[in-house]
């Protein structure tokens, strides 16, 4: 069993900037993460609203980041998922793929992951023309037609991204405008992106790979068939807290962490910061900013200076 | 009268963060500064926990903030301090030094000043061996002996910058521990900075300039005249909140501006952000955060877009 001062779910922006901010204040912080260290983050090929930077690739910050958080000696495992979670006592025990781990304090940065369609043809097709991530599958569509679903700032930024590839980008969404920053949507008038209003996805059909989309117009019900030859879905975030709650920690409806305004859940102890978490902004510099918090209020647990306060 | 949709009040990290936001929402965004843009940031010569960059000097973080805010297209205008504000009508007026300008909306950033000692002989050498900010001042204490006052991150960070100019630098405190990151604790053993521990500055006293401190050991009453040159005062914070609170909006008794989760005021249209706030946490990260939350808020407050909900 190894013994660690506070132990960070998830090496995105939150989880780095807790293990920056943990290991500062000398707590010996390991971060476990089931994939590579960057999260949402890394879907981003531009970044242009995390201040300092103009313009960064999603990568590259989090490589800074990585870089950042080690350089201050906060551990970072990858590849190494956790399996179950033992969060209710004073001392934390994290069971992962490998070994099992004990933490005085615990910060759950576990992120979302891109909520599915659930219509006939998605699962079948995912990966022969069905993805989430623009930037990770945009490449193989490059001359070709694709849509995209959704109508906030990721299925803007996905379509901004296809534009640059793809010969023909369609934009599907349910409602008649989308949710998303006017410098995103002002590009997306100048390229050729085509909207699709008020329009819901029925069936992703093809034979090995997609050739079409089944598409029903909400206020019509018009229905059309749509020749693509992929489709992006993002039409929203399922947040990644499943085991939290397994062990106890109180979530919404929706299965976001309840925290307050220290970031702490309803366990002594245990916190959560970005996008698995109740506040509706999801940004990265948010992200940060809860993680800030979180960590800083781990360490007055933790190590109980003169100053903290505790439960307010 | 000059027509705005947001207003921010002071170019700190918060204000800057508020600017890129409010312009990549297409807001028309100004942001009024009383001197130059920088606020708490540029006084810091090496900020080594804003997470991206491993260590970046304050000035020209704020420097990449600036360009970052009027590339997106926010405009600054500095050295213009606001006189009196209106922020009661669905119209929120402010008069500055200028002219007269209208805004929807109003975010306020307007962070703290320093605190002062209050004791004989402050004010009088005030600019002769008395300063807020080592970083300012503390070139003009080469090979000299400083004190340091204060036991926060500031005083610790203040006794760093010191300890490489100084030839003797002396940290006082009035009780027997910091109240800061271990790693800035572990720098100040390493150099040779001395700690007077319980200890009370009673008097500053000199000729032209400073010339000693009478202290007094708050657990023995033992009163002691220490010589030094120059005197960094460094005992917290003061929020820069009476325009606002004379305006109406609430505050707390120390006169930190009350927000709630989303940054909002007890004034609709009313936003603040950053040390001016009641958030127990001043970091760079966490005011960028609370700035992003305000402007995204002020964005739906203005121009109401279907998923926008108000006051939860």
């Amino acid at each position: 069993m190894e013994t660690w001062d506070l132990i960070i779910i998830g090496a995105g922006a939150a989880g780095l900037t807790a293990g920056i901010y943990g290991a500062r204040s000398g707590l010996k912080t390991l971060i476990l993460e089931k994939q590579l260290p960057g999260g949402a983050t890394i879907e981003s090929p531009w970044i242009e609203n995390y201040p300092g930077f103009l313009s960064i690739h999603g990568q590259e910050l989090i490589d800074k980041m990585v870089a950042h958080a080690t350089k201050f000696g906060a551990k970072i495992n990858q590849l190494e998922p956790v399996v179950a979670l033992e969060l209710r006592g004073e001392k934390k025990t994290i069971k992962t793929s490998r070994t099992t781990y004990e933490a005085a304090a615990v910060i759950i940065t576990t992120g979302t992951h891109h909520r599915e369609l659930g219509v006939p043809g998605e699962k079948e097709f995912s990966g022969r023309g069905v993805s989430y991530c623009a930037l990770c599958d945009g490449a193989f569509f490059k001359g070709k037609t694709v849509m995209v679903v959704g109508g906030g700032n990721s299925a803007a930024t996905s379509a901004q991204i296809l534009a640059n590839l793809a010969s023909n980008v369609k934009l599907v969404h349910r409602r008649d405008q989308l949710r998303a920053e006017e410098i995103i949507l002002e590009d997306l008038r100048q390229r050729k992106v085509e909207f699709l209003w008020n329009t819901e996805v029925k069936e992703i059909k093809g034979d090995n790979v997609v050739k079409s989309v089944t598409v029903v117009n909400n206020k019509t019900g018009e229905i059309k068939e749509v020749e693509v030859n992929g489709v992006f879905v993002q039409i929203g975030e399922t947040p990644n807290s499943e085991f939290a709650k397994n062990a106890g920690v109180n979530v919404d409806k929706e299965g976001y962490i309840i925290v307050d305004s220290m970031q702490r859940t309803n366990i002594p102890g245990v916190y959560a910061a970005g996008d698995v978490t109740i506040h509706p902004i999801k940004q990265i510099g948010t992200a940060v900013g809860q993680a800030i918090v979180a960590a800083t209020d781990a360490f007055g647990y933790i190590r109980r200076p003169y100053y903290y306060k505790g439960k307010p």
